[in-house]
Formats: structure tokens, sequence, C-alpha cells
């Protein structure tokens, strides 16, 4: 998407030297623009832990860039020894964050296709160059084509309004930052604009961590697309006055039944959403489905994070970023991460496969071999 | 309620010196306990109109004063003087925050105490000084009744639970701060806290004032309440697994058939608790029914605030109190600063006269005096 009039990804190599990757370092937006530079698995592994990079799709990504820098230093000499140190910052990169699923999958997947591959050293190295492109381009692929599938939904909406602007809200960041380009929720809105359609996105703020506030908005507006941020506590007096004509999110986790775990919140606005007839729509790629729990709520384990980020937050101020206090000294804080949202209360889910309804048929029907999986 | 162990009220004349009416600038908290003196009416129309006090029930009680310290300073020559530069007054201080009911209410309460009892200008001062006192005394004692007709429930859900802890959640700031003493949604906690039955309460941070994070959490924490501070986005969760027993919250607004407008964001809390049947009750003294409107969600005025009230927020940085940037610089931002909650939501009404079930039934049954003014 575009940046300041230029096309970017969340990730890429240096133009002119191949053995530097690039990243935004996200941890200074939307108040600084950084690029930073990879050179080593101690600095992809400090990016990720340090969520200079975040998000599934991201986090994927850069750890299979990780893996072709540790090939580019691993010594050259015997391929055990080669091997031996790429298993080394495998490990590395896999302990920065323990949960993400996405980054354990790209690390295997390189160990996996550089064996494979065969040869030696420096074909390795070639291989893991290759792949990490492969798990890259697969990941802007996957999004790129939720986009073209949401696109429709927001089409339809936009002629019933007689191409009136078409409002849709969106909680947390599952826009291009989260994952290499185009982003989920954020897929079929950027499609729309791109396309001519006039879209506006009611952006959550999202508290704790601000992610809408400070990443969505930042996104939207650098691509053109107009917005507007509003407080978590907006979207329910929207709906019921007609100001929302549909919710897209994103998902961290979706039961093959179709519950959704996402930010925590959005089941509020799920509700909203159902209380005043305004479809809810999750976009996700198939990556994130969870074939083995049925039942979401009851089942899906939610991370509760640091007091701190409830009772202060980041802001800047006079050209810094500083923390500030929003709490009483004393009064404590409790954090929970994420929230479940039962699949009843979704409209569908838009996959890189095309949209179905938020069931366990309609889920299998777009991915019938996991029926086996699922009934194991 | 208790500041630092000592008894406090939001409003009070000085001990050793009539003259002087003392306040806690409001503006301070939770960081800064500031008791401030008014001793003009210059200096109590800038202590309303930049909020140093805030809420209804306090607006009131503030303006009330503000006519006796007028009364103080007025021309003692002639009664025709006096009256008139209390008439002044009177306009001064209701220009401050124009929407404010209780502010119109107090001062117009007082013009008629001093006219009817009549007397020269010392004893229509001492008139005005005892009205100020009576108008402060009823909204403590309102919300005091308030709090005996919700301890009932709270109680009776403590038995149930077999003497477990209630949890509560509320959003926004309906306690002893933005009345004279107890507050409305607060109140009940207050009681069943002071007789020993063992509470807990969630406070909704309710950006993006954070009147909860700063205000509610304090006077709780002041109090001994125990509390924990979360994010807007929580509440849903919370009920969904059993961890909230009851929600409380105040109300700006009610129409006389239950709908009750409050502060933004109320709305969701009231969908997740039907959808999870936790109860949902709201506190109100009856000086808040609109007697007039039928339908709160087409009827009642939304107010929309500044922009930077979402895009910036206070909070503590190196001892100051400062101000700090949250969005993009160029994102616009939209603030609704409140939401309607249709009576179907609300499981009950706790007023000074009893608890009422949230329809025109339940309200005239408690109001039946009411009953012309709603049919006229």
């Amino acid at each position: 998407m575009n940046v300041y009039g230029e096309h970017y990804r969340t990730i890429w190599v240096k133009e002119d030297d191949p053995a530097v990757v690039q990243i935004i370092d996200q941890r200074h937006l939307p108040h600084k623009f950084v690029v930073e530079d990879l050179t080593t698995v101690d600095e992809v592994a400090r990016a990720i832990q340090e969520m200079h990079v975040r998000g599934a799709g991201l986090i994927g990504a850069t750890a299979g860039y990780g893996m072709y820098i540790a090939a580019l230093h691993a010594p050259k000499d015997s391929v055990g020894a080669f091997m031996e140190s790429l298993a080394r910052a495998g490990g590395q990169l896999k302990a920065t964050r323990p949960t993400a699923v996405n980054l354990a999958w790209a690390v295997e997947r390189q160990l996996d296709a550089i064996e494979e591959a065969g040869g030696d050293p420096e074909a390795r190295t070639r291989t893991a160059f290759d792949m990490a492109k492969v798990i890259a381009d697969e990941d802007a692929d996957f999004c790129r084509r939720i986009g073209e599938h949401g696109l429709a939904i927001i089409e339809e909406i936009s002629r019933r309004k007689g191409g009136e602007t078409v409002n849709i809200l969106t909680h947390c960041n599952a826009g291009w930052l989260a994952f290499v380009d185009y982003g989920t929720a954020t897929a079929p809105v950027y499609a729309a604009h791109d396309k001519g359609i006039k879209v506006h996105v009611w952006v959550d703020e999202t508290r704790p961590r601000n992610q809408g506030a400070r990443l969505t908005a930042w996104e939207l507006g650098q691509h053109g697309v107009p917005h507007s941020v509003i407080a978590d506590n907006v979207g329910g007096h929207l709906m019921q006055h007609g100001l929302v004509d549909m919710v897209i999110v994103g998902s961290d986790r979706t039961t093959y039944t179709g519950d959704v775990a996402n930010k925590i919140g959005t089941y509020l606005k799920a509700l909203a959403a159902a209380d005043n007839d305004v479809p809810f729509y999750v976009a996700l790629p198939s990556s994130t489905f969870d074939w083995k729990r049925r039942d979401g709520v009851a089942e899906i384990p939610i991370e509760q994070r640091d007091a701190t980020e409830v009772r202060t937050i980041n802001g800047l101020h006079e050209g810094e970023i500083v923390s500030v206090l929003l709490t009483p000294e004393e009064s404590p804080a409790v954090n929970y991460a994420f929230d479940v949202t039962p699949a009843h209360l979704v409209t569908g889910l838009i996959t890189e496969r095309g949209v179905c309804e938020a069931s366990e048929e309609g889920v299998l029907g777009l991915y019938p071999e996991k029926r086996a999986v699922v009934q194991g």
C-alpha cells in the first residue's frame, strides 16, 4: 500500500543490497515513519520480540527472512555445520513470541524446504532466499484474494445506496501493517477505494494498545482512504443511527464452527451489529482457523496482558513519544487481550477462497479437505 | 465519602469563613487533590464553565452556592438593586453551561426563594445561604436514598452467592464526585461496602474523557472499595465468563418510557448484559426524567464534542499533567458524547423513591403525579 505516495510492503529486501532486509519499525507509528535494516539473526529476533513488527502474517514473513539472513551468515564449509547453524537460528526466532503460530510455521517451512532442495550451503542459501520470498508473496496473495471476495460485498452495498459512501467500521488493526500487504479486514476496503467506490472507515481506536488509532488510521490515511477515528464506545450509537453499513474485522483464531477470537471489544461491536441489522464480516486467511476447537467462548484461552497497558498510554508530547499515567497510582487494572464473538453474530467469513457462513457447514464447504481433521 | 480517611462532600462552606465556598478542583484528579476557594461569582462561573466541577447534581449545588456568594457581594442599600444584582449573577451562572438543566433550575429556585422569603438584603442573603444548603442537602439525600434502594439488590445477589464478592460493572462517573455525596450508580456500592458486603467494581475507563479511570477509580479507591480499571472493550468478555454479577450506570436523561441516555458506550454494555443474563440497572434521581419524550433513540439529541478529546488524552508524565497525541496528525476523529439504551435492555431504574421497571407503567407507578404531564 502507499506511504507518502510510494508503494510499500511491510518487509522487503534492500534494493541495492540483498544482504539487508528492511522493515517498518512500527513502534514509532503513527508519529514517525522509520525504516529499519535487519542484517543479523539477533536483529531479526529483537524486531519480532520487541514488536517492531507485529501481526500474524508479518511475523511469519519476518521469520522467513530471518532464516534467509541466518543462511547468509551460517558457516559454508560443511552442510552439517550450515544446517546446525540454521537450526539454532530457528530455535532463537521461535522463542521470541512462543504463541505466534505463524512464526514456528515459517521457520519449519524454511528448514524443510532447505533440506528438501539439498545442494551445497550456497545453493541452500539461495533456497532460503526463494522460500522467504514465497512466504511473503503467499501472504500478500492471500490478502489480495480476501480483498477481491470482500470487494463484491462492498460493491453490492454501494449499488444499493446508489453510489453513496459506504461506511465500514473496523476494530484493531487487521491492516496491511499486520501482514505483508493489503491486510485482511482492510483488503476489501483498499480494493473498493482503488476501484473508485466511495468508502469511509470508522476506525475504533482499540484500547488499550490503540492499534486502530495508531496503525489503522495511519495506513488508511497514507493510502488516501477517508476515515474517522472514534472511541471504542461509539460504534453502537453509530449503528443505531444508520451510520454504519457493514463491519469488517480480522481474527486471531477462528474455530471451524465459526466462533471468532479477535481483539478485545470485537464481541461488543458484533452485538450492536446484530441489534441493528448491520452485516458483520470477519476477514481471515485460512491459516487462522483452529480445526480442533468447537466452542470458542468455552475453549479458546484468552491472554491476560500487563496492567500497565491499561493504566498508561503512549502518545506524542512536544515531538517525543512519551508514556502518561491515566489512572490513580494505586488503582489496579485488568487487561484481557481478546474476546470471542459467537458464530451466530457473524454474517460471514471472508477467506482467500471466498465468503462462507460462520458455521461448521460453511467453513468445511470452502475447506472440504479439513473434514477428516475435524472429525478425527 | 472519604478522601485520605476524612469525610468530604464535593462542595461546602469553609469552616472558619462562611464567605468562602470550597470545592474539589476535579481537573487535577486522580493525580492531585486540590481544594479550591470560591469567593466571587466570577470564580464560581469559571469553576462550572471550565469543569473544575461537573456532574448534574454538583453543578446544581455549585450554582446554588454561587447565588449565595452573589448575595454576599450584592449592594445592600436597596432591595431593588440587590435583586437586580442577583438576577445578573443568575444570568452569568446559567450561561456557563447552557444545556445543564440543574444549573438553571438551581438559579431559579434561589431567586424564587429569596423573593418569596422577602425581607431586607441581609435577610435575603441569609435565605440564599439556607437555600444553597437545602439544594446541596437534597441532592445528597436523594443519592443516599438511591443507595438504600440499590443496596437491597446487591444484598440479594450477595445472599445468592453465599457471601462471595459481588462484581459490579459501571461506566463513566456517576459517583459522589458528580453529585454532592454518595453519587447515583456508586451509592448502592458505597452502601453495600459500608455494610460489610463484599463488593468489587469493574471500572470502565470511559474514553474519550476517561471519567471512569480518572474519577470513579479515584473515589472508590479513596473510600476503600476494591475495584479494577478496565478498557471499555472488556465488559462483554467479563460477562461471557460470569465475572459480572450486575451493571449499574447513571443517566444524563431518561424518557418516562425508560430509554436511558448516558455516556457513550453504555448501550454496548447493556447489549452484553442482555446477551449474558446480567442484570442492568440505571440509578438516577427523578430530576433526570424527561417527561416529554417517548422514544429516546429517535428523540434525544446527542451532543457532538470536540475531536481533540479523541485525538489526544491527558495523563501524568514526570509529575506534570500533559496532553499527548494518540492519532496521526492528519486523521480526523468524531466524538459523540452520549448514546441511548432502549428500555427493553434495562432491568430496572433505581430512583430516590424506589426501584421500578424501565417502562412508562413502571415510572408512572413511582411518580403518579406526572401522569397528567405525560398525557398533556
